[in-house]
């Protein structure tokens, strides 16, 4: 018996429960040169929700009907390849199957050490790496500068946000719950933090504690939130635009104030990136997120749901707010 | 008599004659270190409308019932600083005014040659070092790119245009006349024009022109011509954004689809500049610019209107698209 989950219908708008379906497979078993592998963790990602839409994007979308694809954690229980053996846990872009098998070219063995296990799906993987290259290669921090950070308490944010901090920055950060206030200012080193859901004048206040402005702003969410950082910019801002989260539920495009004139005026540039435009600085920054980690420097939070079932259910809560750090399946 | 023209009331959308007033004061005389000018040639330029709002910009805005200041070249017609003589013409950041008196700080002495004159107001000016820097500095233009111009016939996207030919790229320009579709293409060298004013389907009459998509896009105009740019960009497509001038003259912001999903699909850079971002590399630009000026290379368009008195309407046309090229006043 092997549970997979399939995309039944693309969403419109945001997604609901009834895009998914659970089918029932047989479990595969591993052919010369592959691997059975058993899933441990899984990642949801915001990213993913365009994947569900049928049009053109930085990659394919999922196909009616065929497993939905995340970055997965599984362990190695049947091997007919060298490089693994029963017992390793790998991370890959895998389906949302309970059991499969893969010819293990695109898998990569991670340490088995409980405590860090699902790092490797946030800040030692593509969550860390989105948000240090991000913000460093596009926002160039400096000691100094001010940086607000959207979606602050998210998996992606709360690094951001740190990293800003070892960098000698200003970090403040946008959220949408006093919980999440809370845990930015006092486990994730932020100096000041916002809830945008309750602040009567998120421009004002925006400026409140950005007295010199904003310098460098993590982009997260798009729409109107950041509408109100862009009022609040400096002089030659610099905007790494990683998400859009806010904006990737709506049937039709959201309307918003042209941004062309704020950004003409304060001479500012955006630049939207994947984490795969920086594919070249992976070790390079592997290495420095890693021993950041290690020396009690960076931490991170994760929501953990428990439970195959559950996983579409932890992919709509990413859009309701639901996670405070990486959001993650355990199975 | 000196005519002197004065900013009398701020415009509110789209600016009108009767912002404007001719006030007559006694023509001043040059003290020690000064020089008396009389005005010859005045450009007028988009970026003076955010000057007339009472809003802060990249240059303070312009005073209420005081004279208008915007690039300009006048005769020296009396000098008590050494550095400059009778008969001389510079070029400075000046007054609309018949006679004016300066320190001569700011002001450059060029060239008398009368072919070239007017081409300091223009290509070989603010205008064309915009041009030039804005798109070899941002866009990095390569040969076999394709790069999309809006405001394609204006002083500034007539030069991006060619300076794209020369770098190796094929150049498409938006425009608002078949007038000036059929300048682009037989003076200006553009290997196609859309005029966005009867394109049925803008953003499909460009995927047509760009069957391999737009690399660069250099920006004069924002707004909803620009949507239709984007729909046409590719992965790590670039845009330096020179202006906005589709979106300066409304009273409210105007509303339009956020930009940032596609942004973030793309990897797209946008990056507002003005020139002065770039003042470390003027004389290496204006060496280049020179140079094909004088090969033959680059040419140059000006619509030129005589008389003090007809300023103001020069500046307005502007907004109605009156100019093929750069927009010059002939005193």
């Amino acid at each position: 018996m092997n549970k997979v989950i399939v995309l039944c219908k693309r969403p419109v708008g945001k997604p609901a429960l009834d895009d998914f379906k659970t089918n029932i497979e047989d479990v595969p078993s591993a052919d010369d040169g592959e691997v059975l592998l058993k899933t441990t963790y899984v990642s949801v990602d915001p990213y993913l929700r365009g994947r569900m839409n049928d049009s053109e994007s930085y990659i394919p979308p999922f196909e009616l009907d065929k497993p939905i694809q995340s970055g997965i954690i599984a362990e190695v229980i049947d091997s007919n390849n060298t490089r693994f053996k029963v017992g390793d846990f790998v991370l890959g872009n895998l389906f949302w199957k309970e059991y499969q098998v893969s010819d293990g070219k695109d898998l990569r063995v991670i340490p088995k050490d409980p405590a860090y296990l699902t790092a490797y799906l946030g800040v030692l993987g593509m969550t860390g790496l989105t948000a240090y290259l991000g913000l460093t290669e596009i926002g160039l921090p400096k000691p100094g500068k001010t940086l607000v950070v959207s979606g602050a308490a998210g998996a992606v944010g709360s690094i951001v946000g740190q990293v800003g901090k070892l960098l000698g920055c200003k970090v403040i950060g946008l959220t949408g719950s006093d919980e999440k206030v809370h845990l930015l200012t006092s486990k994730f080193h932020f100096d000041a933090a916002i809830n945008y859901k309750t602040a009567a004048d998120l421009s004002g206040a925006i400026k409140a504690a950005c007295p010199d402005g904003v310098d460098i702003y993590f982009d997260n969410v798009g729409g109107k939130i950041s509408d109100d950082v862009l009022n609040n910019i400096n002089k030659h801002a610099r905007i790494p635009l990683c998400g859009a989260i806010s904006l990737y539920n709506d049937a039709d495009p959201v309307l918003g104030p042209y941004i062309q004139p704020v950004l003409v005026k304060k001479s500012a540039l955006i630049q939207g990136f994947i984490v795969g435009d920086f594919a070249d600085q992976f070790a390079e920054a592997t290495k420095q997120l890693t021993s950041w980690l290690m020396d009690g420097k960076l931490t991170y939070h994760e929501t953990i749901y428990e439970g195959f079932d559950r996983i579409p259910q932890a992919f709509l809560g990413l859009f309701d707010g639901s996670n405070e750090g990486k959001m993650i399946v355990k199975i």
